[in-house]
Protein backbone atom coordinates (compact mmCIF):
# COMPACT_ATOMS: atom_id res chain seq x y z
CA UNK A 1 0.00 0.00 0.00
CA UNK A 2 3.00 2.63 0.53
CA UNK A 3 5.20 3.60 -2.24
CA UNK A 4 9.11 3.27 -1.90
CA UNK A 5 9.87 6.81 -0.74
CA UNK A 6 6.65 6.67 2.00
CA UNK A 7 8.50 3.15 3.34
CA UNK A 8 11.65 5.27 3.42
CA UNK A 9 10.16 7.91 5.54
CA UNK A 10 8.55 5.70 7.78
CA UNK A 11 10.79 3.47 8.45
CA UNK A 12 13.60 6.36 9.70
CA UNK A 13 15.49 5.91 12.94
CA UNK A 14 18.48 7.52 14.25
CA UNK A 15 22.14 5.06 13.88
CA UNK A 16 24.38 5.33 16.44
CA UNK A 17 27.05 2.86 15.42
CA UNK A 18 28.61 2.69 11.73
CA UNK A 19 30.38 0.15 9.82
CA UNK A 20 34.06 1.16 8.77
CA UNK A 21 33.39 1.64 5.08
CA UNK A 22 33.80 5.28 3.34
CA UNK A 23 30.91 6.98 1.37
CA UNK A 24 31.97 7.19 -2.51
CA UNK A 25 31.92 10.97 -3.68
CA UNK A 26 29.63 10.19 -5.85
CA UNK A 27 27.32 8.96 -3.24
CA UNK A 28 27.91 12.14 -1.08
CA UNK A 29 27.37 14.02 -4.09
CA UNK A 30 23.67 12.52 -4.56
CA UNK A 31 22.64 13.59 -0.66
CA UNK A 32 23.70 17.01 -1.37
CA UNK A 33 22.07 17.50 -4.86
CA UNK A 34 18.89 16.02 -3.30
CA UNK A 35 19.52 18.62 -0.45
CA UNK A 36 19.74 20.95 -2.38
CA UNK A 37 16.77 20.66 -4.10
CA UNK A 38 14.28 21.00 -1.33
CA UNK A 39 12.00 24.10 -1.54
CA UNK A 40 13.66 27.09 -0.40
CA UNK A 41 13.24 31.07 0.35
CA UNK A 42 16.51 32.03 -0.38
CA UNK A 43 18.90 29.10 -0.58
CA UNK A 44 20.15 30.77 2.92
CA UNK A 45 22.38 27.98 3.66
CA UNK A 46 25.99 26.24 3.24
CA UNK A 47 27.22 22.34 4.27
CA UNK A 48 30.52 21.67 5.82
CA UNK A 49 31.68 18.18 5.50
CA UNK A 50 34.11 16.12 7.20
CA UNK A 51 35.65 12.91 6.07
CA UNK A 52 37.20 10.07 8.33
CA UNK A 53 37.74 12.20 11.19
CA UNK A 54 38.71 10.95 14.78
CA UNK A 55 36.23 12.95 15.89
CA UNK A 56 33.45 12.26 13.97
CA UNK A 57 30.83 10.82 15.94
CA UNK A 58 29.63 6.62 16.24
CA UNK A 59 32.29 5.78 13.95
CA UNK A 60 30.56 7.38 10.73
CA UNK A 61 32.94 8.05 7.53
CA UNK A 62 31.33 11.32 6.71
CA UNK A 63 29.22 13.99 8.72
CA UNK A 64 28.00 17.29 7.62
CA UNK A 65 27.46 20.64 9.32
CA UNK A 66 24.38 22.37 7.99
CA UNK A 67 24.59 26.24 7.84
CA UNK A 68 22.22 28.91 8.05
CA UNK A 69 24.39 31.10 5.69
CA UNK A 70 23.56 34.99 5.38
CA UNK A 71 26.56 35.48 4.38
CA UNK A 72 26.46 34.55 1.05
CA UNK A 73 23.51 36.66 0.50
CA UNK A 74 25.21 39.42 1.78
CA UNK A 75 27.76 39.18 -0.42
CA UNK A 76 25.54 39.04 -3.46
CA UNK A 77 23.36 41.84 -2.65
CA UNK A 78 26.72 43.93 -2.65
CA UNK A 79 27.56 43.20 -6.01
CA UNK A 80 23.88 44.53 -7.01
CA UNK A 81 24.38 47.62 -4.50
CA UNK A 82 22.29 46.64 -2.13
CA UNK A 83 22.22 46.37 1.53
CA UNK A 84 21.01 44.06 4.04
CA UNK A 85 18.25 45.67 6.30
CA UNK A 86 15.86 42.72 7.18
CA UNK A 87 16.88 42.12 10.82
CA UNK A 88 18.55 39.33 11.91
CA UNK A 89 15.57 37.85 14.15
CA UNK A 90 13.45 37.33 10.64
CA UNK A 91 16.62 36.23 8.57
CA UNK A 92 17.02 33.14 10.88
CA UNK A 93 13.01 31.84 11.05
CA UNK A 94 13.26 31.84 7.52
CA UNK A 95 16.93 30.61 6.79
CA UNK A 96 16.61 28.14 9.58
CA UNK A 97 13.84 26.71 7.29
CA UNK A 98 16.01 26.63 4.47
CA UNK A 99 18.75 24.78 5.91
CA UNK A 100 16.14 22.34 7.55
CA UNK A 101 14.27 21.19 4.40
CA UNK A 102 17.96 21.00 2.95
CA UNK A 103 19.05 18.75 6.06
CA UNK A 104 15.85 16.89 6.22
CA UNK A 105 16.01 15.79 2.19
CA UNK A 106 19.67 15.01 2.80
CA UNK A 107 18.39 12.41 5.69
CA UNK A 108 15.81 11.37 3.34
CA UNK A 109 18.41 10.64 0.59
CA UNK A 110 20.79 8.61 2.23
CA UNK A 111 18.56 6.64 4.09
CA UNK A 112 16.98 5.80 0.63
CA UNK A 113 20.26 4.44 -0.46
CA UNK A 114 20.31 2.17 3.12
CA UNK A 115 22.69 4.54 4.79
CA UNK A 116 21.60 5.42 8.48
CA UNK A 117 22.43 8.87 9.43
CA UNK A 118 21.87 10.67 12.66
CA UNK A 119 21.48 14.26 13.73
CA UNK A 120 23.36 16.15 16.23
CA UNK A 121 21.51 19.12 17.78
CA UNK A 122 24.43 20.57 20.10
CA UNK A 123 25.63 23.11 17.44
CA UNK A 124 23.04 25.31 18.73
CA UNK A 125 24.89 25.48 22.25
CA UNK A 126 28.45 25.26 20.36
CA UNK A 127 28.06 27.19 17.67
CA UNK A 128 31.41 29.27 18.86
CA UNK A 129 33.89 26.33 18.44
CA UNK A 130 32.33 25.58 15.30
CA UNK A 131 32.60 28.41 14.02
CA UNK A 132 36.18 28.55 14.75
CA UNK A 133 36.94 24.81 13.65
CA UNK A 134 35.35 25.82 10.35
CA UNK A 135 36.30 29.50 9.94
CA UNK A 136 33.14 30.07 9.85
CA UNK A 137 32.79 33.96 8.06
CA UNK A 138 30.41 35.96 10.59
CA UNK A 139 26.50 35.44 9.71
CA UNK A 140 26.90 32.20 9.10
CA UNK A 141 25.42 29.84 11.89
CA UNK A 142 25.83 26.24 11.88
CA UNK A 143 22.19 24.85 12.80
CA UNK A 144 22.65 21.09 12.95
CA UNK A 145 25.14 18.15 12.03
CA UNK A 146 24.34 14.94 10.24
CA UNK A 147 26.46 12.04 10.27
CA UNK A 148 26.19 9.45 7.45
CA UNK A 149 27.21 5.96 6.96
CA UNK A 150 26.65 2.60 6.15
CA UNK A 151 24.36 1.08 9.57
CA UNK A 152 26.26 -1.35 11.82
CA UNK A 153 22.98 -1.55 13.79
CA UNK A 154 19.13 -1.88 13.11
CA UNK A 155 17.19 -0.47 15.91
CA UNK A 156 13.42 -0.39 15.65
CA UNK A 157 11.55 3.09 14.96
CA UNK A 158 11.00 5.18 17.73
CA UNK A 159 6.87 6.07 19.18
CA UNK A 160 5.73 8.89 18.35
CA UNK A 161 2.42 10.94 19.52
CA UNK A 162 -1.03 9.73 18.59
CA UNK A 163 -1.88 10.94 15.35
CA UNK A 164 -4.44 13.15 16.99
CA UNK A 165 -2.10 14.81 19.45
CA UNK A 166 -0.65 16.43 16.35
CA UNK A 167 -2.76 16.59 13.33
CA UNK A 168 -6.23 19.21 14.26
CA UNK A 169 -8.82 20.62 11.49
CA UNK A 170 -9.44 24.15 11.60
CA UNK A 171 -8.39 24.86 15.05
CA UNK A 172 -6.45 24.15 17.80
CA UNK A 173 -8.06 22.11 20.14
CA UNK A 174 -8.80 22.22 24.19
CA UNK A 175 -7.04 19.34 25.54
CA UNK A 176 -8.84 16.83 28.29
CA UNK A 177 -5.98 15.44 30.83
CA UNK A 178 -7.02 12.13 29.18
CA UNK A 179 -5.64 13.21 25.80
CA UNK A 180 -2.58 14.31 27.34
CA UNK A 181 -2.15 11.82 29.62
CA UNK A 182 -2.59 9.26 26.53
CA UNK A 183 0.01 10.36 24.83
CA UNK A 184 1.89 10.93 27.62
CA UNK A 185 1.60 7.33 28.34
CA UNK A 186 2.32 5.76 24.39
CA UNK A 187 5.06 7.67 24.16
CA UNK A 188 6.40 6.38 27.80
CA UNK A 189 5.56 2.65 27.23
CA UNK A 190 7.38 3.09 23.58
CA UNK A 191 10.26 4.20 24.81
CA UNK A 192 10.35 1.29 27.70
CA UNK A 193 9.81 -1.33 25.25
CA UNK A 194 12.25 -0.60 23.40
CA UNK A 195 14.59 0.17 26.37
CA UNK A 196 15.74 3.19 24.39
CA UNK A 197 17.47 5.44 27.62
CA UNK A 198 19.51 2.22 28.83
CA UNK A 199 21.10 1.35 25.83
CA UNK A 200 21.99 4.68 24.99
CA UNK A 201 22.74 5.01 28.63
CA UNK A 202 21.33 8.25 28.46
CA UNK A 203 19.61 9.33 31.83
CA UNK A 204 19.80 13.12 32.14
CA UNK A 205 21.49 13.57 35.77
CA UNK A 206 18.96 16.10 38.45
CA UNK A 207 20.80 19.19 39.62
CA UNK A 208 21.08 20.12 42.72
CA UNK A 209 20.70 17.78 45.78
CA UNK A 210 17.26 16.13 44.72
CA UNK A 211 17.87 12.28 44.80
CA UNK A 212 16.93 10.56 41.88
CA UNK A 213 14.49 8.05 42.09
CA UNK A 214 14.24 6.62 38.67
CA UNK A 215 16.19 3.92 37.52
CA UNK A 216 16.12 2.86 33.52
CA UNK A 217 13.34 0.85 34.43
CA UNK A 218 10.85 3.52 34.87
CA UNK A 219 13.09 6.69 33.02
CA UNK A 220 11.51 7.16 29.91
CA UNK A 221 10.53 10.09 27.30
CA UNK A 222 8.51 12.37 29.43
CA UNK A 223 10.74 12.47 31.86
CA UNK A 224 13.82 13.11 29.99
CA UNK A 225 12.50 16.04 28.02
CA UNK A 226 11.16 17.17 31.53
CA UNK A 227 15.28 17.53 32.76
CA UNK A 228 15.79 18.77 29.69
CA UNK A 229 13.88 21.59 29.18
CA UNK A 230 13.27 22.14 32.84
CA UNK A 231 16.97 22.30 33.82
CA UNK A 232 18.97 23.45 30.86
CA UNK A 233 19.63 26.52 28.95
CA UNK A 234 17.79 29.14 31.37
CA UNK A 235 19.21 32.34 30.57
CA UNK A 236 18.26 33.95 27.12
CA UNK A 237 21.29 35.75 27.39
CA UNK A 238 23.39 33.23 26.56
CA UNK A 239 21.94 31.62 23.56
CA UNK A 240 22.05 35.49 22.24
CA UNK A 241 25.66 35.46 22.92
CA UNK A 242 26.14 32.51 20.86
CA UNK A 243 24.51 33.82 17.65
CA UNK A 244 26.37 36.90 18.10
CA UNK A 245 29.86 35.69 18.24
CA UNK A 246 28.28 34.06 14.72
CA UNK A 247 27.12 37.59 13.73
CA UNK A 248 23.67 37.49 14.11
CA UNK A 249 22.42 40.51 16.54
CA UNK A 250 18.95 40.25 17.22
CA UNK A 251 18.81 44.20 18.04
CA UNK A 252 20.27 45.12 15.06
CA UNK A 253 18.51 47.90 13.27
CA UNK A 254 16.68 48.49 16.34
CA UNK B 1 20.84 5.31 -11.43
CA UNK B 2 19.06 7.22 -8.77
CA UNK B 3 16.17 5.95 -6.93
CA UNK B 4 12.60 6.37 -6.93
CA UNK B 5 12.84 8.11 -3.59
CA UNK B 6 15.82 10.61 -5.33
CA UNK B 7 14.01 10.73 -8.41
CA UNK B 8 11.01 12.54 -6.33
CA UNK B 9 13.22 14.48 -4.44
CA UNK B 10 15.38 15.72 -7.70
CA UNK B 11 12.37 16.77 -9.23
CA UNK B 12 10.61 18.90 -6.35
CA UNK B 13 9.08 21.95 -7.83
CA UNK B 14 6.58 24.14 -6.34
CA UNK B 15 2.87 23.80 -7.56
CA UNK B 16 0.57 27.21 -7.90
CA UNK B 17 -2.73 25.87 -9.74
CA UNK B 18 -4.40 22.50 -8.57
CA UNK B 19 -7.21 20.60 -9.92
CA UNK B 20 -10.61 20.94 -8.02
CA UNK B 21 -10.40 17.40 -6.63
CA UNK B 22 -10.48 16.80 -2.81
CA UNK B 23 -7.86 14.00 -0.81
CA UNK B 24 -8.90 11.13 0.54
CA UNK B 25 -9.02 11.08 4.45
CA UNK B 26 -6.12 8.21 3.69
CA UNK B 27 -3.60 10.20 1.56
CA UNK B 28 -4.02 13.13 4.06
CA UNK B 29 -3.44 10.67 6.72
CA UNK B 30 0.08 9.19 5.20
CA UNK B 31 1.48 12.83 4.28
CA UNK B 32 0.67 13.12 8.36
CA UNK B 33 2.08 9.95 9.61
CA UNK B 34 5.10 10.19 6.87
CA UNK B 35 5.92 13.87 8.89
CA UNK B 36 5.22 12.71 12.06
CA UNK B 37 8.12 9.93 11.41
CA UNK B 38 10.65 12.37 11.11
CA UNK B 39 13.51 13.01 13.23
CA UNK B 40 12.88 15.23 16.24
CA UNK B 41 14.21 17.02 19.18
CA UNK B 42 11.19 16.77 20.99
CA UNK B 43 8.33 16.83 18.82
CA UNK B 44 7.80 20.38 19.31
CA UNK B 45 5.00 20.54 16.52
CA UNK B 46 1.80 20.87 15.81
CA UNK B 47 -0.59 20.72 12.59
CA UNK B 48 -3.74 22.83 11.74
CA UNK B 49 -5.43 21.14 8.37
CA UNK B 50 -7.84 23.52 6.58
CA UNK B 51 -9.72 21.22 3.64
CA UNK B 52 -11.99 22.77 0.91
CA UNK B 53 -11.74 26.32 1.71
CA UNK B 54 -11.75 29.12 -0.16
CA UNK B 55 -9.39 30.89 1.39
CA UNK B 56 -6.87 28.16 0.74
CA UNK B 57 -4.24 29.54 -2.14
CA UNK B 58 -3.98 28.32 -5.78
CA UNK B 59 -7.19 26.52 -5.37
CA UNK B 60 -5.69 23.72 -3.22
CA UNK B 61 -8.07 20.93 -1.53
CA UNK B 62 -6.05 20.72 1.65
CA UNK B 63 -3.87 23.43 3.44
CA UNK B 64 -1.30 22.66 6.81
CA UNK B 65 0.14 24.89 8.77
CA UNK B 66 3.05 23.54 10.41
CA UNK B 67 3.41 25.06 13.98
CA UNK B 68 6.06 24.94 16.57
CA UNK B 69 4.57 23.67 19.65
CA UNK B 70 5.92 24.13 23.02
CA UNK B 71 2.49 24.47 24.56
CA UNK B 72 2.43 20.93 24.83
CA UNK B 73 5.55 20.33 25.84
CA UNK B 74 4.92 22.46 29.10
CA UNK B 75 1.36 20.78 29.61
CA UNK B 76 3.47 17.29 29.89
CA UNK B 77 5.80 18.94 32.26
CA UNK B 78 3.78 20.27 34.09
CA UNK B 79 2.01 16.89 34.60
CA UNK B 80 5.40 15.54 35.71
CA UNK B 81 5.78 18.96 38.20
CA UNK B 82 8.57 20.38 36.16
CA UNK B 83 8.54 24.26 35.34
CA UNK B 84 9.58 24.86 31.30
CA UNK B 85 13.01 27.05 32.29
CA UNK B 86 14.78 26.74 29.10
CA UNK B 87 14.42 30.46 27.45
CA UNK B 88 12.08 31.05 24.29
CA UNK B 89 15.06 31.54 21.67
CA UNK B 90 16.80 28.33 21.88
CA UNK B 91 13.40 26.57 22.17
CA UNK B 92 12.91 28.20 19.19
CA UNK B 93 15.96 27.04 17.46
CA UNK B 94 15.25 23.60 18.54
CA UNK B 95 11.23 24.12 17.53
CA UNK B 96 11.70 25.02 14.22
CA UNK B 97 14.11 22.25 13.50
CA UNK B 98 11.15 19.81 14.55
CA UNK B 99 8.47 21.80 12.99
CA UNK B 100 10.97 22.18 9.74
CA UNK B 101 11.85 18.74 9.39
CA UNK B 102 8.42 17.50 9.86
CA UNK B 103 7.14 19.80 7.04
CA UNK B 104 9.46 18.61 4.89
CA UNK B 105 8.73 15.06 5.21
CA UNK B 106 5.02 16.09 4.26
CA UNK B 107 6.69 17.50 0.87
CA UNK B 108 8.44 14.38 0.44
CA UNK B 109 5.44 12.11 0.73
CA UNK B 110 2.65 14.12 -1.11
CA UNK B 111 5.28 14.38 -4.18
CA UNK B 112 5.58 10.78 -3.96
CA UNK B 113 2.12 10.36 -4.35
CA UNK B 114 1.63 12.35 -7.56
CA UNK B 115 0.47 15.19 -5.52
CA UNK B 116 1.58 18.75 -6.09
CA UNK B 117 2.61 20.98 -3.19
CA UNK B 118 3.97 24.99 -2.27
CA UNK B 119 5.23 26.45 0.77
CA UNK B 120 3.79 29.51 1.95
CA UNK B 121 6.25 31.19 4.04
CA UNK B 122 3.95 34.56 4.88
CA UNK B 123 3.16 33.01 8.89
CA UNK B 124 6.63 34.45 9.62
CA UNK B 125 4.74 37.58 9.25
CA UNK B 126 1.29 36.77 9.93
CA UNK B 127 1.18 34.83 12.51
CA UNK B 128 -0.67 36.71 15.17
CA UNK B 129 -3.85 36.45 12.35
CA UNK B 130 -3.42 32.87 12.59
CA UNK B 131 -3.33 32.21 15.75
CA UNK B 132 -6.83 34.04 16.28
CA UNK B 133 -8.16 32.52 13.24
CA UNK B 134 -7.02 29.25 14.67
CA UNK B 135 -7.03 29.78 18.26
CA UNK B 136 -3.68 29.04 18.95
CA UNK B 137 -2.63 28.65 22.73
CA UNK B 138 0.74 30.66 23.81
CA UNK B 139 3.55 29.24 22.86
CA UNK B 140 2.50 27.80 19.27
CA UNK B 141 3.93 29.38 16.25
CA UNK B 142 2.38 29.18 13.41
CA UNK B 143 6.03 28.84 11.27
CA UNK B 144 4.63 27.50 7.55
CA UNK B 145 1.96 26.79 5.61
CA UNK B 146 1.82 24.23 3.18
CA UNK B 147 -0.57 23.59 0.46
CA UNK B 148 -1.27 20.28 -1.54
CA UNK B 149 -3.47 18.37 -4.25
CA UNK B 150 -3.54 17.51 -7.92
CA UNK B 151 -1.08 19.39 -9.86
CA UNK B 152 -3.12 21.20 -12.55
CA UNK B 153 0.48 22.73 -13.81
CA UNK B 154 3.99 21.12 -14.87
CA UNK B 155 6.52 23.79 -13.97
CA UNK B 156 10.29 22.95 -14.62
CA UNK B 157 12.55 22.78 -11.45
CA UNK B 158 14.04 26.15 -10.22
CA UNK B 159 17.64 26.68 -10.58
CA UNK B 160 20.04 25.89 -7.77
CA UNK B 161 23.47 27.32 -6.49
CA UNK B 162 26.02 25.47 -7.96
CA UNK B 163 27.58 22.35 -5.58
CA UNK B 164 30.58 24.35 -5.25
CA UNK B 165 28.71 26.99 -3.88
CA UNK B 166 26.99 25.09 -1.16
CA UNK B 167 29.42 22.08 0.04
CA UNK B 168 32.99 22.95 1.20
CA UNK B 169 35.25 20.39 3.09
CA UNK B 170 36.76 20.91 6.85
CA UNK B 171 36.52 24.72 6.05
CA UNK B 172 34.36 27.73 5.08
CA UNK B 173 36.29 28.83 1.69
CA UNK B 174 37.54 31.99 0.81
CA UNK B 175 35.67 32.92 -2.26
CA UNK B 176 36.94 34.72 -5.47
CA UNK B 177 34.89 37.29 -7.10
CA UNK B 178 34.22 34.79 -9.69
CA UNK B 179 33.00 32.86 -7.87
CA UNK B 180 30.16 34.59 -6.30
CA UNK B 181 29.50 36.19 -10.03
CA UNK B 182 29.25 32.28 -11.41
CA UNK B 183 26.28 31.34 -9.01
CA UNK B 184 24.91 34.58 -9.47
CA UNK B 185 24.88 33.94 -13.06
CA UNK B 186 23.77 30.49 -12.83
CA UNK B 187 20.82 31.29 -10.99
CA UNK B 188 19.57 34.45 -12.86
CA UNK B 189 20.06 32.92 -16.23
CA UNK B 190 18.25 29.42 -15.21
CA UNK B 191 15.03 31.67 -13.68
CA UNK B 192 15.38 33.85 -16.84
CA UNK B 193 14.99 30.99 -19.34
CA UNK B 194 12.01 29.62 -17.20
CA UNK B 195 10.79 33.68 -17.20
CA UNK B 196 9.86 32.45 -13.99
CA UNK B 197 8.86 36.04 -12.10
CA UNK B 198 6.85 36.93 -15.35
CA UNK B 199 4.70 34.13 -15.51
CA UNK B 200 4.09 34.74 -11.58
CA UNK B 201 3.79 38.59 -12.06
CA UNK B 202 6.03 38.93 -8.81
CA UNK B 203 8.48 41.46 -9.27
CA UNK B 204 9.10 43.53 -5.60
CA UNK B 205 8.29 47.01 -5.82
CA UNK B 206 11.03 49.83 -5.53
CA UNK B 207 10.31 51.42 -2.45
CA UNK B 208 10.45 55.69 -2.27
CA UNK B 209 10.87 57.65 -5.60
CA UNK B 210 13.19 55.20 -6.98
CA UNK B 211 12.36 54.75 -10.52
CA UNK B 212 12.34 50.95 -12.19
CA UNK B 213 14.60 50.13 -14.60
CA UNK B 214 13.89 46.44 -14.58
CA UNK B 215 11.59 44.72 -17.00
CA UNK B 216 10.87 41.43 -16.68
CA UNK B 217 13.30 40.47 -19.41
CA UNK B 218 16.30 41.59 -17.18
CA UNK B 219 14.59 41.15 -13.50
CA UNK B 220 15.97 37.55 -12.11
CA UNK B 221 16.80 35.83 -8.92
CA UNK B 222 19.44 38.27 -7.24
CA UNK B 223 17.49 41.31 -8.06
CA UNK B 224 14.73 39.26 -6.92
CA UNK B 225 15.98 38.45 -3.36
CA UNK B 226 17.98 41.77 -3.26
CA UNK B 227 14.49 44.22 -3.13
CA UNK B 228 13.30 41.44 -0.65
CA UNK B 229 16.46 41.47 2.14
CA UNK B 230 17.00 44.90 1.30
CA UNK B 231 13.64 46.95 1.42
CA UNK B 232 11.57 44.44 4.02
CA UNK B 233 11.16 43.73 7.86
CA UNK B 234 14.51 46.10 9.23
CA UNK B 235 12.61 46.56 12.40
CA UNK B 236 13.28 43.14 15.00
CA UNK B 237 11.38 45.10 17.43
CA UNK B 238 8.10 44.03 15.44
CA UNK B 239 9.37 40.56 14.65
CA UNK B 240 9.78 40.09 18.06
CA UNK B 241 6.18 41.59 19.07
CA UNK B 242 4.96 38.85 16.22
CA UNK B 243 6.50 36.34 18.41
CA UNK B 244 5.60 37.45 21.99
CA UNK B 245 1.88 37.75 20.50
CA UNK B 246 2.38 33.91 20.00
CA UNK B 247 3.55 33.91 23.27
CA UNK B 248 7.12 34.04 23.07
CA UNK B 249 9.44 36.23 25.44
CA UNK B 250 12.76 36.20 23.89
CA UNK B 251 13.84 38.34 27.20
CA UNK B 252 12.00 35.82 29.17
CA UNK B 253 14.37 34.43 32.17
CA UNK B 254 16.50 37.18 31.80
Amino acid sequence: MLNETIRTLMSHRSIRKYEDESLPDEDIEKIVKAGRQAAFVSQMYSVIMEREKDDIPFGAPVMFTICVDIYKLEKMMEKRDWDLITNDLTLLLFGIQDASYMAQNMVIAAESMGLGTCYLGSPVRTARNLKEKYDLPDKVFPLVQLVVGYPAEDPPTRPRYPLDFVLFEDEYPEFSEKKIEKAMEEMDEGYLEEDYYRKLDAKISLKGDSSDEYTYEDYSWTEHISRKWGQWYDDPEKQKEILEACGFDLERGD
